[in-house]
């Protein structure tokens, strides 16, 4: 299968690792605006070949699509024109309704698949991208009633052979998900990160006393804008309503604090030790069990 | 050198672990009002003997005090009363300022130095301490002018035994740096955690959702609230300017989420991406140089 990846960066240059480890793909091509990204994509041998946008797209039996969501909603009808009848596309970005609806009635949408392989790191750029970075992850397929049966058997086979579990799910309902588990702890950590920067200016070598914890904390305030600010664009509804009622925990805190309620804050901070039944739950479980919830979801 | 740890969690622990493998204690005594702790702790070999109270206090050379630090505004007077008049007392507490005031007219106070030693996980327990917890962690000693020579010396030892590299602050300058870059980390993760939390009663499986990102934004929240209630408690002055100043930096997030400004979106988060410069300064530094800061800031 001849692939063509489009955005030679973190998602697109692990995508391509994958499809050629696994052997799904015998040639990648790859595309991407960043003429400098492009040549490195080539050094690193995460693709073959850059070929012109036209040709890269109609030699394509495979066309995976990993660029800013605001670039996908301008690009993707663009592929579908020009795809073979018979090929295959599918998305990484992070939002779907927006790109579902943009593509909704284009004569060609059976051949697309809405896909959201949730990994990432805080890192960009072809440099970043790394084989098994989905390994084991979660990849969300939105509408799939819309697709052909050749295009999710198509799918299937990719996210398989990048060891992802697919589970199924509307598209309004990802993004809404997507607010809370996502969207919301990169708006969290950019602000951490902002507001320790800001009182860097008055309080020099503050960050000497910056332990693991604020690293943690604030990692995913690395990533890239012009990655997540359309992303925050496109969900802004339901980023905001997240946003609302993060808010609102952190007002009710500051509140007991201030009132020197320690027994309330105690309170607080044990129901929210509960996310350890969620994180656990996700890092301990042994891969069989992970299989059989892949095959009940599929199935 | 007789060490008695008061508080055989994830620090007491692992401090014990320090002193032991570096050969600076020869004997090591616990104490802790958690029983199960106090067993844990002999049979995970991290002290050699639980021994009542008094005769743990009365029988040290060094006390390392590593307890919420509500309970060491009450115990530290104690021990200080009890200890012989050439024992060094060491705490580990993560707020200086109220231990400092408590203690300041005490006529042993020179036999104590006030130190914290930045280095944690979000597990707590014996069963959570381990060797090498605090290599190449700072530590702060707050107030040295108060504590005698022979003190610092035995506090230099210790610190240094465990590798890490330790400058001097004053307690309020302390608390107003941890303040931003621990506390507030703590405090935005617990809700974080709890905002998720609270959704999930509605949105069913949302957790399918979360990757990475999320579990590393999420971590602190996994934190025990017995040590942190205490903290954010006597603390609560310079934590509330910081979590005010967090919530401004959201609402204004918020806003121009809300105005589709997602050009100040994007210039918001290029300015937080400067945390790089921090984190990967943290990380990358290479030993030879770290030791090279830690002679500067002794010296």
């Amino acid at each position: 299968m001849k692939a063509t990846i489009v955005g030679l960066g973190l998602i697109g240059g692990s995508f391509a690792l994958g499809l050629r480890k696994s052997g799904l793909a015998t040639a990648l091509i790859g595309l991407d605006r960043n003429l400098t990204h492009a040549e490195k994509a080539i050094e690193l041998g995460l693709v073959d070949k850059i070929l012109p946008e036209d040709e890269a797209l109609a030699q394509a039996d495979l066309v995976v699509l990993a660029i800013p969501v605001n670039a996908l909603n301008i690009f993707l009808p663009y592929v579908l024109d020009t795809v073979k009848s018979d090929a295959v596309v599918i998305d990484a970005g992070s939002t779907k309704s927006s790109i579902c609806k943009v593509i909704s009635s284009h004569p060609k949408r059976d051949q697309y698949v809405a896909a959201h392989p949730i990994a990432g790191t805080e890192n960009s750029g072809p440099t970043a991208a790394f084989h098994g970075l989905f390994k084991d992850k979660t990849n969300i397929i939105c509408e799939s009633g819309k697709s052909s049966a050749k295009a999710l058997d198509i799918a299937n086979k990719v996210f398989s052979a990048l060891e992802m579990k697919t589970i199924f799910m509307e598209a309004e309902e990802h993004d809404r998900h997507v607010a809370y588990v996502s969207h919301l702890s990169h708006v969290s950590s950019f602000l951490l990160g902002q507001t320790v920067l800001d009182i860097e200016k008055d309080e020099k070598n503050i960050f000497d006393l910056a332990g693991s914890g604020f690293a943690s904390t604030v990692r995913l305030a690395k990533s890239s804008p012009d990655m997540w600010a359309p992303i925050f664009e496109q969900n802004s509804e339901y980023l905001s309503q997240a946003l609302l009622e993060y808010i609102m925990h952190l007002q009710r805190f500051h509140y007991h604090l201030m009132k020197h309620d320690t027994k309330e804050l105690h309170r607080i901070m044990s129901k929210a030790n509960e996310i350890r039944r969620v994180l656990d739950s996700k890092s301990d479980k042994p891969i069989e069990e992970k299989k059989d919830i892949l095959s009940k979801t599929i199935n």
